[in-house]
């Protein structure tokens, strides 16, 4: 309600280009890489997620990202293909040799840029830029121009060198906080300056340096900016770009503003894009963390489970994840009864009583509860004890430089001890394939999921371990173990998995 | 500069008192339980990063929530001690049985909350926000009232209720964005608005789910808001909350607005709740990231080693942060460069350019490159070749169930064979145990790291072990191997790191 009453005061753009910058900022976070092959594949899927512009990279800077750009100009997307280059003959002709069809040109524009890195003058500078664009129109190409430091150049050069920009016929401005030291009424009070000055449309691109960058990104849109450049999951040097799931969703939602971007397919291109670059986001991040639609605490679960809007600014479909109730300490009793309904379980209150005491005394501990834990405790509760089916009766395993790793199990299936020796390709998978091969003889079993938790202290710290284990008929059990030896970890957790399938059939 | 412009506009104030919520949002973070002792860790280091008021916990949810409010009391801290309560006697007794000094009370105001949770009135609710700020106040204690979910909350009735408290002798009004819904338009919209009818000191507290916490909060500071509630992290519920560290560093760097903060406690802050929590923060998160300070393009590294400013908006120092140049396929000839000045390596020309070709070629492939590396490439392109002083000529390890793991190790140690044997509490630990063992024999080399990246896929999915070893005298090198054994993969990169010690010496 809030935001009717200001958006009158805006000059908001009925429509917002994405300009994405996964495959440039995004690849240059520090420590991160990405292969011809995987940036063609993040490519498709940017053009599928609807990205008006995909920036694929620096050509001149290596003959790697020259390949990328070629390969991808190849699939023929509905995305536009941008190459970035100073305003250098050999950069722009690297980027036009692959056959872009649009140029990003950039050139440092403010004082500590002139003085210390490029050590040239204003004039030199402002040469240079219009030398840039006409070479890039001359070759008719889509020509975008930024001003690199803008938000910390002079007000008065910064107007000269994109109007005349402007006359040598660049189709769009681009206005870079590349050093993330804006704030969104700075921000909207230098694009609605810029916006008196220059007729075509306007672009911004902002760093995350104090957590800023989708802020500034949407107060320049109030002030009419057209397009915004983004990265997926805010990747980019330091602490990176505009979040694109973060900026394209307020936009949607909080401004009514159109953009291309399909938002359902927003939380997949998230994890793709985090599984290729290994950084993977919080929890707590906004729209695609894994706790994004969660919730633990009594009053919100309460809330949520009357009506999600009580606690839930969009709905967890719009952005393509789901809503979770998670158990722990924080955990009402609303929340357990809704899980134990969803079971198919009834207890009565007392029985009730002691399972919501164990959740809250786990919780107290530290520990946070699965929806399998909350069956089990359910299931005692009932006297239904938690039925050892497989039992394990004896266990060892080998390995070496020159041994193949192998392990011997015996267990005990439904009161019928069984052994089993398999080789595998380290001691954790000999011992797994053992198992299976014992288990699969009466039951389908199979892993589906295997997971360590990354390991930091000595080398004797506690190994978690978290399986998830499948049968054809579509059961599914989860099952985690934390022992000091990563091998008897994963031998527990996968037992502890079979065991929660077999149960349940 | 243009934030020196629009100040001029702002009612801005001289100094915000920052109200830590790490202990009751953050650990209402889906999935988190911080035991009463972590608690009590935590709360020592805020009151020493400075925070004004912590607010410990819900104390009549449970009573691990109240011991951990008595227990923190009774550390005598400067900060001041608030517990969270429903305008409820309960929560109200039970948040003063622990002797809190400061009390936050809330009651649902918008009408999502008042027909579906509350189910109660306008009136009813006013009535019993009133009854809770009077019964604070009639025990002697400071009393912070919060209309949860004020942003969707009319604004008239807003006005009528903070209107109450305020008369009722509350010192504070806390404006809860609690779904997250406000653009910070409309939060400044909306803090100036109120400022109008309210004399006691305005608090916000916003949430993170469109990504706009910080810059919400920072625009109800622009309308005069003199506190704000923040979470080390930005831990809490969804997406969370404002995060402490970006909020802190806006105020003082964008704003020069004071706070109690020593900011450069905040990098330790944020790691110690990372590791309390297992919530740990991506790589490019703002102030704490670890690659907050850090460059890789080629670029930014020429432009950061000729002046830190020109990348970097504050000095890492500030935040107790470190600056890092990062080798990869964006680095430029002057990281490189800078890096061989940094261990006195001397190469001429062509020398560099083989040195240089290899950097540019691993990055291509998608790899990362440590120090340890690019001195590696160095001392081969010297004539120096890499010399494996310790070589392994025959290794096995046994573990099971009913099995002490042990290991045995036979390396050739500058030309001797060495065998041994030893035990650990898994296969991992006894086989470094056993080649300590024979390594400490000849060197005082010890384990100082050791780090298995998480795993996910099948039991035979590449393990990627990273050790730092080092010795007495200081010198360190860093060991990595990717095998799909974990256990020869730890071997392999404990080898590697050892040999890369003994060629420094």
């Amino acid at each position: 309600m809030y935001i009717e009453t200001v958006k009158k005061t805006m000059n908001l753009p009925e429509k917002v280009r994405i300009f994405d910058t996964t495959l440039r900022d995004g690849e240059q976070t520090p420590g991160v890489a990405i292969t011809v092959d995987e940036k063609i594949r993040i490519a498709k899927k940017l053009d599928k997620l609807g990205v008006d512009t995909i920036e694929v990279g620096f050509p001149v800077s290596s003959p790697g990202e020259r390949k990328a750009a070629r390969e991808i100009l190849k699939l023929d997307l509905n995305s536009s293909i941008c190459g970035l280059a100073r305003p250098l003959k050999k950069d722009l002709d690297a980027a036009i040799d692959c056959g872009v069809d649009y140029i990003h040109t950039f050139i440092g524009t403010s004082p500590l840029h002139r003085e210390y890195k490029l050590k040239m003058s204003k004039e030199e500078i402002l040469n240079k830029a219009v030398e840039g664009v006409e070479y890039i129109k001359d070759h008719g190409i889509t020509a975008e121009f930024s001003a690199e430091d803008a938000t910390r150049t002079e007000f008065d050069y910064l107007k000269e060198i994109y109007t005349a920009v402007e006359d040598a016929g660049a189709d769009c401005i681009n206005v870079p906080d590349t050093v993330g030291v804006m704030i969104p009424t700075s921000m909207n009070y230098l694009i609605s300056e810029l916006k008196q000055e220059i007729n075509i449309p306007i672009s911004v691109h902002c760093h995350d340096d104090f957590g800023l960058a989708v802020a500034n990104s949407l107060a320049a849109v109030e002030a009419g900016a057209q397009q915004v450049h983004a990265t997926i999951n805010g990747l980019g040097e330091r602490a990176g770009n505009a979040s694109l799931e973060e900026l394209v969703m307020a936009l949607t939602t909080r401004y009514n503003i159109k953009t291309n971007i399909q938002t359902e397919l927003l939380v997949d291109m998230s994890e793709f894009v985090s599984r290729i670059t290994g950084i993977k986001m919080p929890p707590n991040k906004a729209i695609v963390g894994e706790n994004a639609f969660a919730h633990e605490a009594g009053i919100h679960v309460h809330g949520v489970l009357q009506k999600a809007e009580t606690y839930e600014p969009i709905t967890p479909e719009m952005v393509g994840h789901t809503r979770r109730i998670v158990l722990g300490k924080h955990t009402g009793a609303n929340a357990i009864r809704a899980k134990l309904d969803e079971y198919g379980i009834e207890l009565n209150e007392e029985q009730f009583e002691r399972v919501f005491n164990q959740v809250k005394s786990l919780g107290d501990k530290g520990k946070c509860i699965t929806d399998a834990d909350l069956k089990a405790m359910a299931q005692t509760v009932l006297g239904k004890a938690k039925k050892e089916i497989v039992k394990l009766e004896g266990f060892s395993v080998m390995t070496g430089d020159n041994v193949l790793p192998t392990a011997t199990v015996k267990l005990n299936i439904g009161g019928q001890t069984k052994t089993a020796a398999k080789t595998g390709v380290g001691p954790v998978d000999a011992a797994i394939n053992a198992i299976q091969s014992l288990v699969s003889e009466s039951a389908d079993i199979e892993l589906k999921e295997y997971h360590i938790e990354a390991i930091t202290g000595g080398t004797n710290a506690l190994a978690e371990v978290f399986v998830i284990m499948g049968d054809k008929k579509g059961n599914k059990a989860t099952g985690r173990s934390t022992v000091d030896d990563v091998v008897m970890a994963s031998v527990e957790a996968v037992l502890d998995s079979i065991n929660k399938i077999l149960v349940e059939r």
